[in-house]
Formats: structure tokens, sequence, C-alpha cells
């Protein structure tokens, strides 16, 4: 008897992730051992509450698969869920694996970055414990790029390839007055700054760069970041500085502590970040009577699939299609990876590591690629990241608009 | 004996504004009558402190007629200068016209916006006054649309078309998760509501659209606004609202007023604003309960080359050529302009009209385009802007990254 398996999708939107979708759709509904395709609707938490649809009703042809590619977000809708202890609590577990059961599920893959790995983890684990045969596959997906294991993530790609282009249109659009100016953006990345240093690859034959870079991985000092930008400033006019929303300093409080809309917490405890950018802004005109304009990317970095990277579109396809072939295969409790074999010409191969040293542990940009003063050495940032922003997925557009694929308006 | 051209560039970067330029370039350089194209840097008020070029050692072929196209910001470099009137300050004029004889310029073209067609109008009308037979002429550009006697302006196509497409995908984003959520995002426009108007194009077969639209053409009532996001957010879980920056309440204040950053006045006495969608995302999560999020374009949605209407930059390029064929004609004290001949199909026709009918109004969204909750009526809006954002000029793209054409790095 053929089996199905069960696909869902957690954490941010990216730009990448229904493109691993797309792949996972592709090679299921090609295998002559598997049935149906089910997708669950917002993650295991929809699926708790019988939230799932048969996808073969969605994607019904290789132009479906193609849009599917070019859609941001999550197709399938996603969720912030953790799964408890199942030593503690396991009636979450119990409902998942009826459920599992009763639709002859075989084959769990679920896409997602930190927190959705720690899912696939307890859900592997307990499948051990219950000697169920249900295979768990993770499959990586974060602009973050802070999973270990994995020389990259699905969604690091296009997010930097967004960053990199829009911080050289700001940087132009910086430049157009005569007159002293400084313009702050602030790029998504809690602990991880490795968004952030995309905006080092503005840098070109036709473009300054950007001038000054902070990441997170580094405590920020104020008082140099205004010495470092009233320098600049002086003998080059515009300026233009990328931080990490997250940066810190030395009392371990966010540059935009205090500020309105910040340090709510979601669900999984993690601090919402805002008013990083506005506030180092507000100081650089206060302290250096300099005019100063605060940017924040926001969801725009996440979100824009017209300017796609198309190696990450690629790869994150890829990804979707092996995980398939290795929950086939009979893996489980693993996430799919990839490795860098070379970087020119680039080449990377994907496998499989196991789920329990990857969930819930985090990979930050290392500390030799960050100088002494907190800024960033653009030329390890640029040979890491320039082969994963290559090539360009044209978005399908109807009048002028960006066209994707929906299950609900 | 040939003459030389002079052309400037003035006000806010648009996408558009080099596109102009290449046109002017091109034209001017293609003619038997005409010798140099000078170029000023940094508008008029560079002129005045001598700074030019001759832009035949910036462009020299026809692909870089192509890449000045796709560079946003402005080419030559920007002001926002006001002359005085002369009949009381003509120290600025005798400079200028100094200058222009000097260098044997017999035609001066200006792109910009409301302010500098102020320029032109005071140069145009200093020259007649000195009965001097240089010939002045406007080209418009600005995102904000606000420009008298033309249909539209050069720039307005692709900044809109970066908003509904952005808008989109920021619509996808947002319903990500099962959970109740508004996203308001904060659009360009100070008293014209064009830009914000641009965000009803989300609406399409794949899309709900923007659930709620407010321009700055009506007065904002705080109190209607949450009573209809309350009412929005209880069926349809996420919202998405787009708000223009310079919305007002009925006490004429701005909704961002006393917030930090705004209220800092540029040097043509316009309020800086920003804050409003913040303040009005605190507002949500603080009187309804609902998560929220605000979003601000701020200037990447004037300097977003790599996704401009084609449609915007062919016709700014066109206005930039028949400019130079208007002055060789003998034309001065004229703005081009754009008149809708036909919506469906789409033709313009491009001809000139009286500076001094056009400098110092301003064009807002008609009265009957809005309905009387302040909201907007799609249908009207979505037939104006449509043809506008047709078309996509793909960006020229380096190792992932666009490319620009620029003076110095």
């Amino acid at each position: 008897m053929r089996a199905n398996i069960l696909v869902g999708q957690s954490g941010g939107p990216t730009a990448a992730i229904n493109a691993t979708l797309a792949g996972v759709y592709k090679a299921a509904s090609e295998r002559k051992d598997i049935n149906i395709v089910y997708g669950m609707r917002y993650g295991i938490k929809g699926f708790i509450d019988s939230k799932y649809i048969d996808l073969s009703s969605y994607i019904k042809n290789d132009f479906d698969i193609e849009l599917l590619k070019r859609t941001p977000s999550s197709f399938l809708g996603s969720c912030r869920y953790r799964l408890k202890d199942f030593n503690t609590d396991d009636s979450d577990y119990k409902i998942i694996f009826n459920k599992l059961n009763e639709l002859n599920i075989k084959y769990v893959l679920y896409i997602g970055g930190n927190d959705s790995m720690d899912t696939i983890k307890k859900l592997s684990n307990y499948a051990e414990l219950i000697q169920s045969d249900i295979r768990f596959i993770g499959v990586p997906k974060t602009i973050d790029n802070d999973l270990v294991m994995t020389d990259h993530t699905p969604g690091y790609g296009s997010a930097a390839k967004y960053i990199s282009s829009t911080m050289k249109e700001i940087i132009r659009d910086s430049k157009v007055y005569d007159i002293k100016s400084a313009t702050v953006v602030e790029i998504m990345g809690r602990n991880a700054g490795w968004l952030t240093a995309a905006a080092a690859l503005a840098e070109d034959d036709d473009c300054s760069g950007t001038d000054m870079i902070y990441l997170p991985e580094k405590v920020f000092d104020t008082d140099k970041f205004l010495a470092r930008a009233n320098e600049l400033i002086s003998s080059r006019h515009n300026i233009v500085i990328a931080v990490s929303e997250g940066i810190k300093t030395a009392d371990n409080k966010y540059v935009c502590d205090g500020l309105s809309g910040a340090g709510q917490a979601d669900c999984f405890g993690h601090t919402m970040l805002c008013g990083t950018a506005l506030a180092l802004s507000d100081k650089i005109t206060s302290e250096l009577g300099v005019k100063s304009r605060g940017i924040v990317l926001s969801t725009l970095q996440r979100c824009a699939s017209h300017i796609a990277s198309l190696t990450d579109i690629n790869e994150s396809f890829c990804a979707g299609m092996k995980a398939v072939d290795f929950a086939a295969e009979g893996k489980t409790g693993v996430m799919v990876i990839f490795s860098r074999i070379s970087n020119s010409p680039y080449h990377i191969t994907i496998s499989t590591e196991n789920i329990n040293l990857i969930a819930n542990a985090e990979k930050t940009v290392p500390n030799d690629w960050i100088n002494d003063d907190g800024t960033i050495d653009n030329i390890q940032v640029s040979q890491y990241i320039s082969p994963l922003i290559t090539g360009e997925l044209a978005p399908y557009m109807v009048n002028g608009i960006v066209r994707h694929l929906v299950i609900e308006k």
C-alpha cells in the first residue's frame, strides 16, 4: 500500500520557503510509493487542530510549481508553537500520531528554522520511544542563516540579495545632496549578524559601499560609533550605516531599549526589537548636528520575492526534493544540510545531519570575520555571501504587479 | 556657431529622473545645432558655485545610456535651493547668466518637481526682463505626482509600481500566522495621496488587497479608523493598512506629531514627517489589543530602480528628448507635460505648458476618488494608475547585485 506524506511550514516567512514546498511536492508527486501529499495549514499547531489540505488540489501543474517558487511568505501558513517535553506532557504527541496514523502518513517533512527543528527533534524522538516507523525530516529555512551544521540556509541568499541591492540603491539615494548627512539602516538579526553582513556587498566599482556595519556578535560602543561616524562624515559628507536590530551595549541592553514598541515578547520568549536605526539616527543628529535618517528594512527583506536569488530558490527547491528522497530511503530525525565543496566555482552537496545536534543551537558570524572595532571584514564576508545571491528568478508580472500562488486571497 | 546646452536635476531622488537625463543627452548629442551638453552638479546651487561637467566624459555610448536609465537617485546630484525674487535680490541671477553666457549656453533644462519649476519660472521671467535669448524649460520629475497641468509625472509610475508590488508581498507576509494582526504601512506624500493610492492596486485574483487606505486629502479620524480596523480584524484576522505620512486629524495636527524625529523642517519649510505608521500601529495594539507592526517604506519607494516601470522609464526618457526639441524650436518658460489621450489602449501625447501656471501649484487626488469615510475608490484609482506601472525594465545585475552609472563612487 502506498504511503502518504505530510509537509508543513513553520517560523517566519521567507522568499524561498515555498520553493522548498514546491520541491517536496514535485518529488513526492512523482514517486510511485507515495500517494497523497498533505500540507499542514499553519504548521504543527494547525495540524493538531485538524487543519490540513491535499496539495494536489492547489498545485495542479508545473506552471503552479513555478508560480509557487515566486511566492513569498508561507503558502501553507505558519506557526510559532513549541511542543512540550513529552516526558511531562504527551497530549499533543498523542493527537499528532493518531492523526498521522489515521491519514496513513509515513513521512513528515517540516520546513523551518531553529524552533521548527526543535519540533522535528521532539517528534522523531517520540516516534522512537513509541516505536513508530513514521519518519521525520527537517528542511532548513531561515533568512537568519543561524542553523548549525549547514553551510547556509535556504532563504538567506534571497534576503541577502535584497539587502545588498537595496543598500546600493539607498547609498545612491543618500548621495543626492551636497550636504552632510547620515543614513542608518536597520536589518533583521537578533543574535546573528548574517543578514547585516550582506550590506558589505554594496561596495563595488560603482559604489563606495556601506560605510559602517555593526553586528550583534560584538558589544556595541555608542561613543566609538559616534566618533567613527563623525570622522567619516567630515571626509565623505554622506555616510550610510547598517546595524543589526539586535546590537547591544556593554550593559547587555539593546540599543533600542526604552523606545516605543520594543520589548514585547513573542511566544518563544524572543523580544521583538524595533527602533535601533531611529535611536542611532537621533543620536547622530543630536550629538553630531548632522541631518540623519533611520530606515528599517522590516519584513520587506524577507518577503521580496521579486528580487529573489536564483541560486537560493534552486537550492531551496532541491532541498525539498532531496528531503523526500531521504525520507523514502528510511532516514528520520535528521535535517537536510548544505556542504560547500568549493567556492569558485561554487558547488554544494546536499545531505543530512542528526537533528539533535541542530535544534536549539545557533550559528553566529565567526569572530575572525569581525574587526576589533566591531566593523566587519568585507573580504571574508563577500566570499561567503557572493555565490548565494547569484542569479535572478524573474517574477511573474501581471498588469505590472507581481503574481503569486495562494490557497485563499 | 553651435550652442551649448545645460541640464540640471533638482529636488528629491526618483527611479526615473536619470532616464530623463539620458533622453536629454541622447537628443542633444544627436543634434547638429548643439555642441556641448553640460550638466550642473547639485542643481542650480551647484551651478552658482561653478560645479558643472561635460556629460560626454561620463556618458560615452548607448550602453551608458541604458545603464543610466537603470540608475536611481540623481546622476548629477541635486539641491533644494530657492532662488530669491529677482526684484529684491538679483545677485544669484547675475552669477547664473554670466556663467551661461561664458559657456555659450542657449538652452537650460531643469528636471524636477514643484520647487524646481519655481526655479525655471524665475529664470525664464528674468531672461525676459533682461532680454536674454537663453531658453529655459522644465521637465517634470516627482514621485509625488503633484504637478498640475500634466496627466502624471515621470517617476510616479515606478514608485507606484514598487508600492503596489511591495504591498502585495507585505500582505502575503502578514497572512502567515493564524492569529489576529494588523500591519500599518507608511507611504510618502505630504499633501497629495497619489503614492498611497497605489496601494489599492494590490487587490487582485491572488490578493485580498490593502484593507484600509488613508490619504492626506481628507481629515483623519482616529476613532473611526480604530472602529473600522476592529471590525475588519474580527472577520479577516490579518489586516494591512496604508497611510500617507501626511495625514492630519481635525485639529490640523499630523498623526505623527510629537514623535521623535518628526517636525524638523527642510530649507523649503516643509516639515519632515515620520512615525505615522508607528503611532497608528501602537494605537491598534493599545486600544484593540491586537498585535501590530508599523512599516515605513521610506526612501526605498523612490530609489528602487530594480523594479522600475518600463512605461515610466520610457516616458521619462521621451520627456527628456522632447524637451531638447522644444528648446531648439524656441520655446522657453514652459514645462513638458503629458496628456492622456486614451486609457485603453493607453496613449499619451507630450507637449508644453506655461511654467507660470505650474510652479508652486499642487495637484491632489480628486475628491470624488475618495469615499466619505476617507478610504478610496479602488476602481477610479486603478484605472488611472494601472497603465503607468505597466512593463518591467530588467535591471543590469553583476554578481547578483544591481549595477549603476555613477560620476563618482
